[in-house]
């Protein structure tokens, strides 16, 4: 997609044309589907296959019912998670900008359902893939086995498998929420200078393929679980020969342990969008010779309920990635999250108050933002005593990395890169420090998909800069991204 | 009621007369419940019905249980749309009249509820009703029957019929959230001119009768859902003999579908709203001799939370219409609804981008409800690819839409009558087109429901308008609803 | 605590020594727990104790599942209560307060939940306990005798008593998000003028001592659930020697009734509000010579989002307190909730235009809260019929509650002292009159609870007031708090 867009989009009304390019290519895919999908009878649309029927009267059902329904009210809660970003966005940042993050965010969602649709799910969920790069097809591609007889495509196949406790249909909306958090997170790294087309761009790319490519490293069975030596059910090395003879693994010595997505989610956004940042360059008037100007947001309460609407859906979040309902599981890691975001709150408030000598709300809500952050790849293996003390340890962490970040003049608005990248590693180690993981297997799954998601995001940053530009003139800067790219301001009397 | 208020409110501060009246319908057609009520003892207020107590023990009460509380949830969700329309429609108005809507969500909801109660329910879902025009009585007439030893009212005898998987309390519950969105959507095309006690008068009478007469036609065994010839199980015509012999139609050739409402819920609200914009006229300064003047909302931030709480809140308005949470279904319909909007929301931002030059947010965010009201007849009949293309044709029309009413100076702040009655009725339609229902069933409801809600809607307006009043004056309106209605302004330093 | 921090607390930057202090001892009870803990495994997190994994396999998981699912759910639900109080009160309160409003609000959510796995969970359950004062242990304690043989703390031998339908992990984290909202309701009513760092102090040991042991009064089968005379289960008295020989009660027939906590969480909120108003004195200006000066709130769409989302997060409030999904109770408590709360907001539309003379957009919205509180104690016990009378009545209360506390120069800035103390009393009366308990023992409860609220917060302000102050400075409170507490503030361009 890249190749084609170079000098065709290099004026401001080109914007449309990429929607259209974009938009074209999923609805011809999904227009090729027309003709098997269209025979289906509104008259009994709920009909259930014969099988379905007899399952639903089996005595599984009822738990798998409530699994499913979790899983569905997880996704939800995920889907929260974007207007918590969208106001925790708008509100760290200056009105002038407000229109243009929110319709990125408006973007973000729509594109990240729909790309994960066409291409995201079956590239991030590739079965018995352990490879390195691999793209996969339409949504519905996965649905092909399915029983099909009643004119509607039932994915009742899988349904009750021994392999999930859920719908495919809800396994894919759950996953679409989560994987369009990627793109979401450097959003906000990148606001109020970037240019409206190339971050669209860009965050497609990032969701429909970086992230998903890089996630099916670690949850679609990749490399990043099956490093180190092959354990047998007693955790016993099993011999390079009993493996040629056959022999299957239980697990392996150094595999990479990220419950929800600490590194897989928010190191990767975190450093997704560090590499964007470097590329674009800090705000005008933000780095000067008289030393650093704060830029202060334009609305605290919009940035407070961002992020305690974040909290909320983290619940989803974290409390989902359990794929089942499963009573002690799901209880146990939504307790282990509040408490590390509420230690990473009192931690921030604490810290921010000994080191910037006020107690700041900014670093309050960052507080609970790096908690959460910091409890999601351990939230299943990490006592909740245990949580505290992680959560604690984040929210100090990124006052300091907030601060230094600025030090370093990498101007990160809403201090995403300290929340989700910093942080994202921190969680990603607290699972080996009071979890029990492997050290050397949470460092390898760090570097990797840290390296790649910077490098990812750099080289496309870097294509874009070349063709149709990063960053808007420092005329439309100074006037505002509402103004300059919408026409449109964000309030009026 | 009509009747009875003519003259009496002609002044300004006849309102309380009109909530007095109102108020004191409600309390007494609840106060003559009180001595049979009155007898429940709080020592034991949960001491179940021995037959309940052995249901409970039973094997199918935990798959009931999910259902039960799926409906709950879907009521919750529905609950949460009043909060979007009413920050949505704040933030797409101007600063000025933001009282006088907060105060007219906070009448809807309370209203709808309570008129939900006394009148609505069993007028909405009169049993073997199958008439034009019947009016309900209150709530509770429809529990006298149920098990009832304890002194408290259970609804016990309908809780395991093979009706519903559902108690009545989470029937009702979810059905009173739902109806009272009819009267929102009207809400916001009037605002910024109407008087504060026509409108309530209004949506009164539109939840508690119109929307209630009109959605028993479909959903409460009505004419719509009887259309045609009349079919046994094998699709077969029944001849007139053998059914005045006694047999029994199956199904129903020319049946009226709508799955969740984009007729009976929102093409009802949509031409309600906009008989009563035709009755009330555009805003002042709207349209001028040098052209059409835009009015633009004065909190982008509110209107942007408004509608991802929609968006949210759809979950349980087509999820929870599948009236149990049957894995597969549930599923499925929130995997239509979320693809739809978002596909709507990309085809919105494109045709905006192409129409009006330039990416606009407040486009966006319809795009959003437009493929969301468009996927709501068809959300458990249309395929996951084939939502994707009813959400954008959706989304694309909403544009034209809102520009063509604009031209025909038909003055509507929020683009309610675009996006609910447009798409409502392209939503019908599209069942025909991808989910196999009858295209004649389709246009039959579409014309009777809207209809009526045109005439319901512009006949209670009239009457309004020769009474109270239905407008503020030019100098209220100038000055603002909110200091001429309430004697409040709605932010302060 | 309150002996330790007297003089080394009296200036102005000693706030983060308060701060570190508090983390200090929370901390130091986690690391305390660091050996036992930290064995767990990442590779096998979810493990099951053999225990559990058949009691999954078992017939009555599911229904333990859908039950537990459930108290999760509503715990999300009073969580969101957090953030609609903390944009209620900043909608309410001066502009120039809103960074010090939600400062606290974040305070109050972090240390709430900290707190109360620290102490106040096995403060407010002391299981046997029937004393007046007694302090618990942190959260981990009540697990130690749990099945653990996996490196894990499992709540297994709880899990599946016939005491509980759920695990311990939900209980924990409902009852945490529910106690943290006895010191948000203190926090509106001293908005505007309280001391930042005595808020912290007065709302830490409120949360952690005063709400957990005024509760195990009530919910920790303290001396309030044993009011009067011990009966049978036929209701008959029993003879005290049949009692001295070992007969057990059934019940008392003076036990205080309070489902979900009118006076155990409002009452008990509002009256230490009340204490905490009292010795803070009104805001500078509010009561001058020439009469009543109204502060209005700066952002009424603010508040607005507040109350829908308390509306909201109170169907977890009440419907989580039945402690089960049973469909017929949490299904009837939801209705109840819903009918008194919009029947509360319709009386306070009536009552504010009846006696302010204006239709009220803070009347309508304090109407809502009214409502719920009124009905929060006997949610379960009145009839719906009865419910929508129990939140008129409490509707109508507020608003002449509020205007009372005015005239008595109780400044009160969002109205709480009203809607939690006055209606929740009333809400607990309502329960003798429509649900059947027992007056006496209502009134009995009402006094022990709002006394010992009243006294617990009135001795701590004091004690407050003569070491660290419990008020800013004239010239602070005129700047607004928050330039100085915070050096930062709410809105910028």
């Amino acid at each position: 997609m890249k190749l084609h867009i170079r000098k065709s989009l290099s004026n401001r009304h080109s914007l449309w044309k990429l929607l259209l390019l974009a938009s074209s290519l999923f609805i011809f895919s999904s227009a090729s589907l027309w003709s098997q999908d269209n025979a289906s009878a509104a008259s009994e649309p709920s009909a259930p296959v014969e099988t379905y029927g007899s399952f639903k009267e089996s005595e599984g059902y009822a738990t798998f019912a409530t699994d499913n329904l979790w899983i569905l009210l997880a996704a939800f809660l995920v889907f929260i998670m974007h207007l918590g970003f969208a106001t925790l966005e708008s509100g760290l940042c200056q009105k002038k900008n407000t229109v243009n993050i929110l319709f990125k965010n408006c973007f973000i969602i729509s594109m990240g359902v729909i790309s994960y649709y066409a291409i995201g799910f079956n590239t991030h969920y590739p079965g018995d893939f352990n490879g390195f790069f691999k793209l996969g097809g339409p949504l519905t591609d996965a649905f092909t086995d399915s029983v099909n007889d009643d004119g509607l495509t039932h994915s009742f196949a899988n349904l009750t498998s021994e392999y999930a406790d859920y719908t495919y249909w809800s396994d894919f909306l759950f996953q679409a929420m989560f994987a369009a958090t990627a793109a979401t997170i450097v959003s906000g790294a990148v606001a109020e200078r970037v240019k409206l087309s190339a971050f669209l761009v860009h965050a497609t790319a990032l969701v429909a393929i970086g992230y998903t490519v890089a996630g099916s490293w670690h949850w679609g069975g990749g490399f990043l679980t099956t490093l180190g030596d092959a354990l047998d059910a007693d955790g016993n090395v099993i011999a390079a020969a009993a493996l040629e003879a056959g022999a299957e693994a239980d697990s392996y010595s150094n595999a990479f342990y990220d419950f929800a997505g600490s590194t897989v989610v928010h190191a990767f956004g975190g450093f997704a969008a560090l590499a964007f940042v470097m590329v674009l360059g800090p705000r005008k008037g933000k780095y000067t010779e008289s030393g650093i100007k704060p830029i202060v947001g334009h609305s605290m309460p919009l940035a407070a309920i961002g992020v305690f609407l974040l909290f909320l859906g983290w619940f989803g979040f974290n409390g989902g990635s359990v794929l089942s309902a499963d009573s002690e599981l799901i209880s146990r890691v939504c307790v282990t999250t509040a408490l590390a975001a509420c230690a990473g709150a009192l931690a921030s408030m604490l810290v921010s108050t000994l080191v910037i000598k006020k107690p700041d709300l900014s670093m309050a809500l960052n507080g609970f933002l790096a908690g959460l952050v910091g409890i999601t790849a351990g939230a299943d293996a990490i006592s909740p005593a245990m949580s505290i003390v992680t959560g604690a340890i984040s929210g100090a962490i990124v006052v300091f990395s907030i601060i230094a970040f600025d030090k370093a003049k990498i101007d990160d608005p809403v201090g995403a890169i300290s929340v989700h990248g910093i942080c994202g590693i921190w969680g990603t180690l607290a699972v080996a420090f009071f979890g029990g993981a492997s050290l050397t297997g949470q460092i390898i799954g760090i570097v990797c998909v840290s390296l790649f998601a910077f490098v990812f995001s750099y080289a496309l940053a870097l294509i874009l800069k070349s063709t149709i530009g990063v960053r808007v003139s420092e005329d439309e800067e100074e006037r505002g991204l509402d103004i300059s790219e919408h026409g449109q301001e964000a309030y009026s009397s």
